[in-house]
Formats: C-alpha cells, structure tokens, sequence
C-alpha cells in the first residue's frame, strides 16, 4: 500500500480540484491510500459528492488554516501549525507509512517545512525542483535546479544531476538520460567560475551521458533529458519559456482577431490552436519535483485543475514504486566517494 | 560628420550583407562617413557594384584577416592585428573623429577589444550588452546586460540601469523608461544577496521609475521598457525567448503540414505566420550595443542580413546624434556622487 498526503488547500481551484483529482487517481490505484488535509466538513462534502464505492482508503485530517504566498515560509511554519500544508508535513514526518504529500500551496513555505521537518537525503546540501517541459518533437526535459537554491555551490550542481538524472529514470524510464548544464555558452571554458567548476565534476559522474553545455535557447530542442542549473537561471529560463510560449499563442490569436482572412482560415485551425495551447500547458506534464528530500515531495502548480492534481499523484504513485528515493541515497552515496577520491588527488 | 567603422567581415552573411546594408544607410543619412575594414579588392568590387554616386563618403581600410568564434578573445586582440575586427578598433581608437564601429563578428573577441583598447567611461566598471527585444503590444523592451559580464556586484547592476535608461532615452526617445529588475519573483525580498541589494540601490537611483522586480515571464508584456541583470541570467532569459518563439513557430508550421484541413485553413494565415517570425526576429529591432565603452559599438547578430546590418549603422548614428555617451557619462557620475554619499551615511 502507498500512502499519500494530500493537501487539499492553497490552489487557485482548490480544494474541489484536488479531492477530485486526488479520488480520480484512487480509483485507478488500488494499492493508494489517501490522507486529505483541510476542512474536514468540505473534504467530506467533496468525498461523498463523488459517489465513491471504496472509502476504506481514504482518511481525513482537519486542519483549519490555510498557507497562502503572502506568509514568510519561517513564519508559516512556526505560527500556522493547523494549515492543511503544515498538518500533511507533520502526518508525514510522525507517520513511518506515509510515503508522499502533494501540494499545491506556497512553493517557499512547502520548500522550507519539507526541508526543516522531513529532512534531506544524507550527503545532501538541499533539496531541489525538478519540472518537465515539453519539447518540440514530443518528448520531455528535466530542468534542475528551476528556483529553491539561489546560491548554488559546483557541487550542488552535481547533486541536482545525480537526483535530476534518477528521477527521469525512475519517473519516466529514460534509461540513459542525456544531461545538459544550463550556461550562456557551449563551449566548455564559458560561464563564472561556478559552471565551469561544475561543469569538470559533472563530466567526471556522469562522462558520456553528459553531453556539455546548452544555451536557453535549446531547452525546447529534444536533444537533452535533463537540463542542470542554479536555481536563479533555472527558474529564469522556465518561467521565461512558458511566458514567450503563452504571449505568443496570445498575439496570434489577437492577430486572427484583427482580419476577416484569418478569422475565416483559423476556423480550420482551431483545434490545432488549442492543441498548441495544451502542448505548451505545463499542468499536462505533472508536478514539479521536489527531490531530495526524505519522503515524496510534490508541488502542483498553483492554477492546477483536478486533471493536473490527479497527474501529480499518479507521478508520486509511481515514483514510490521504483524506488526513486533509494536511487538518489545511492547515488549520492557513490557522488560522496567519488568526491572523496578526488579531493585526495589533488 | 558622423565618422563610423564598418567591420566587413565575421558574420554568416559577411561581407555582402555588411557593406550592403551600410551602404543603404550611407545613402539616406548625408552627413554619415563611412570606413570599412576587410579584404580591400573585396570591399571594392561590392561599393563599385552597388553603383554609388557618391564615393567621397567611404574609405576602405584594408585587413584581410578575420577573427571567428573559434579563437580566443586574448588570442585575437594580440595575434589577429591584421584582422577586419581588430584593425577596426585600432582605428577607432587612434582617430579623434571616428565615433563609432558596427560589427557582426565574434562577441567574445568584440567586447575584449573594445573594453581594453577603447576604454571605458569613466567611473564604470564594466561595458555591458543591451539588446531590444519586441513586446506582444507592440512596444520593445531592453536587456541589459545580456552577456558581457558573467560575474556581478549591485554597484554593477546600477550601472547597468544607468546605462539602459539613457540608451532608451536617446536611442528610442522613451522619456522616463519603467525599470524593472531581473529576479525569481516579484517580491523586494526574493533572491540571493546579489540581487536584494541591486534592489535596494536601484530603488535609491530610479525612484518611480524603478518598478521592481520582474519575473522571466513578462519579458513580452510590454509593462516595462527596460530589465535590469547580471550577464548571466540576462543572457538565459534573452536566448530562452528566442528559442521558444522560434521553437513554437516551427512547430506550428510541422503540425499545419500534417493534416490537410489544417493545410487549407493555413493558406488564409501565410502572411500572418510570415509577419509573426519576422516580428520574433530580433534583427529587425537593430544590434546589440555595447553601453559604456568611450566609443559607440554596435554589434549585429552573426545571422545578420543586410537590412539587420543597416538598423544598426542608422542605431550608432542616432546614439551619436543624440549624445547617448555625454549622457551616460553624466548619469554615472552623479551615481557616484550619490553612491559616496550612501556611504557616508552608513
């Protein structure tokens, strides 16, 4: 049995989104045990509205309060104890069976409890995000680092690529995943002294995977499973492609608005322009990852709707299933080592 | 006179669409002089077959090697003096009259040259790149820096503000330009110390004018005319909109060429989609300059055609019209009054 948190509060659409989509993964997990935190007579309105044959696996915890982006995370922890986010953080620190929580609340104050109260993989400087992009010829990438370390060190760097490269093996069965660094050049000599630090060590770990340097221009190109990078860039070029992708499919639909022409050509078009829209909706691809972290962290997109919320589960589901945390502790284990054997060379 | 130096030679298209596009801008500015560098039988055969009645305005310089991506910026500035890059900044450098150079060579071997052998305005620490990107409502936005300094300090980030602001001013005549600062979100707190106390100085300078940070995606929104970063995340975001425009276009075009219908619908559209690439393409808003070098330095994308090549003549002949470096000479000394005075009250 899996055993979830699910926060159901802190979302744009929340909590209807996330019990429906929670309930929704349920039904097509039968080894899936939820726990929802939040209002419990809302839940339970939610749960019994859905007409749901199996309840046995579903628990309920009340937590009245709710995190939203305005509280300092320090202050969210300390002060907001009966939130639905910081509930699911002690149910999953004090339960020895919980095995994840998904959220779609504050990224900074679910970042800092994960860390603080669940605790980081030994040998790990800090957790770190992982999103999936779509790229242009239909496959995904990785990008980790996309923001919860600012100021990254080289060998944080090679962290992210050891959990970034497990995870899109474990998440999505890429045997081999071809690992990007995230730099303003492609040649091996580019970027601060940090890139170019790191991007000797990653070469080092991971050797043929590793396929060098790739400009933001790139991310979209198919070439690359995982892209690594700081926290700043990262969460830069992520939210930069998604604005460009969005703005774009705007300005074309106000021009098809501007001229008869158009409008009478689009009409053929319309379910590619919609195509193109889901394409580029980020929501579609799961959750972004927090990985590191003792126990399942995943972070739903703030505007998730219930489709979205039922991905991330799913994605939890089956990264629990394949072991992803015991790939990482290994992994890390064999970076640290390795580290070690190194720093003795020199 | 306004005296430029035209580098013939490092871009794909180079040297026809080079002298080309100066010469089409040498014919609609009258009081504009112009001096090439490159392979001298080479130049003439091109002015000769462009048919120019008046010859008096352009020297020919003759330098037959080129410098390329491949060699290393230390490298070229001491081994290439024969190159049409380096002979170009020599004359720049030893002729009072000469105001200013456009290139589309290697940036790397551009940006070294220039900072060393022309120098930089007083007070500055470093040049840096301000490219114009187009916004979705039609306006343009500027980046700077976008590459040219890779490691910086706040002190650095105000300057850069500086810079940009005076460059929106006497380049586009936008009057009191909307700064905003590059961060991983909008909060004044957010991101590492870098970019907390850039927020804070740049606040001090701009008063009104500064409107905060911005996220990677509302580069294209039109709601500001100037972003404000560190080289390295400057050139992330800029590369990243690039590539996602393009990326998304092509796409497009690939999903459009799968199905008949939508074929049919797309036919009413072509001159959209020709528009929409024509509009994400950035050399269409001119070059990059290079702020903060004692001379004007343009410098066009290596893809540059001779219509790309020609915006950024007509661009160093309006900076030098209107007095861009007097102003940006101006605008640093009174930060430094300033910054001395910040000092002083700590």
């Amino acid at each position: 049995m899996i055993r979830l948190i699910i926060d159901t509060m802190g979302g744009d659409n929340s909590p209807g989104a996330n019990i429906e989509g929670a309930l929704n993964a349920l039904a097509d997990n039968p080894d899936l045990h939820i726990i929802f935190t939040g209002d419990e007579e809302v839940i339970k309105r939610h749960v019994s509205g859905q007409g749901l044959a199996d309840a046995s696996r579903i628990d309920i915890v009340h937590a009245p309060d709710v995190i939203t982006g305005e509280d300092k995370p320090t202050d969210a922890i300390r002060m907001k104890k009966e939130s639905s986010m910081m509930k699911g953080i002690r149910l999953l620190r004090e339960n020895d069976d919980a095995d994840g929580m998904v959220s779609t609340g504050a990224t900074g104050s679910l970042v800092a409890a994960a860390t603080v109260r669940i605790g980081r993989i030994r040998g790990l400087h800090r957790p770190a995000f992982c999103p999936i992009l779509p790229t242009m010829d239909g496959r995904i990438v990785g990008v980790c680092d996309s923001g919860a370390n600012v100021d990254c060190s080289p060998e944080q760097l090679v962290e992210f690529s050891i959990m970034g490269s497990m995870y899109m093996k474990a998440a999505f069965g890429i045997e081999n995943p071809r690992i990007a660094l995230l730099n303003i050049g492609t040649e091996s000599e580019k970027g601060d002294a940090l890139h170019k630090e790191a991007y000797k060590l990653i070469a080092k770990v991971h050797g043929d995977n590793f396929v060098g340097n790739m400009e933001g221009r790139d991310l979209l190109s198919g070439r690359y499973d995982l892209v690594v990078c700081d926290g700043f860039s990262g969460n830069i070029m992520v939210k930069t492609t998604e604005g460009t992708a969005l703005s774009l499919l705007k300005k074309i639909k106000s021009d098809i608005y501007s001229s008869g022409i158009y409008k009478f050509g689009a009409l053929f078009l319309k379910k590619m322009f919609e195509e193109e829209k889901e394409f580029m909706n980020y929501q579609n691809y799961g959750g972004s990852v927090l990985l590191g972290t003792e126990k399942i962290i995943v972070k739903g997109h703030g505007s998730s709707n219930s489709t979205a919320v039922r991905r991330c589960v799913e994605q939890a589901v089956t990264m629990k299933k394949n072991g992803l945390n015991e790939m990482i502790r290994a992994g890390i284990e064999e970076w640290k080592e390795k580290a070690d054997a190194l720093s003795r060379e020199e």
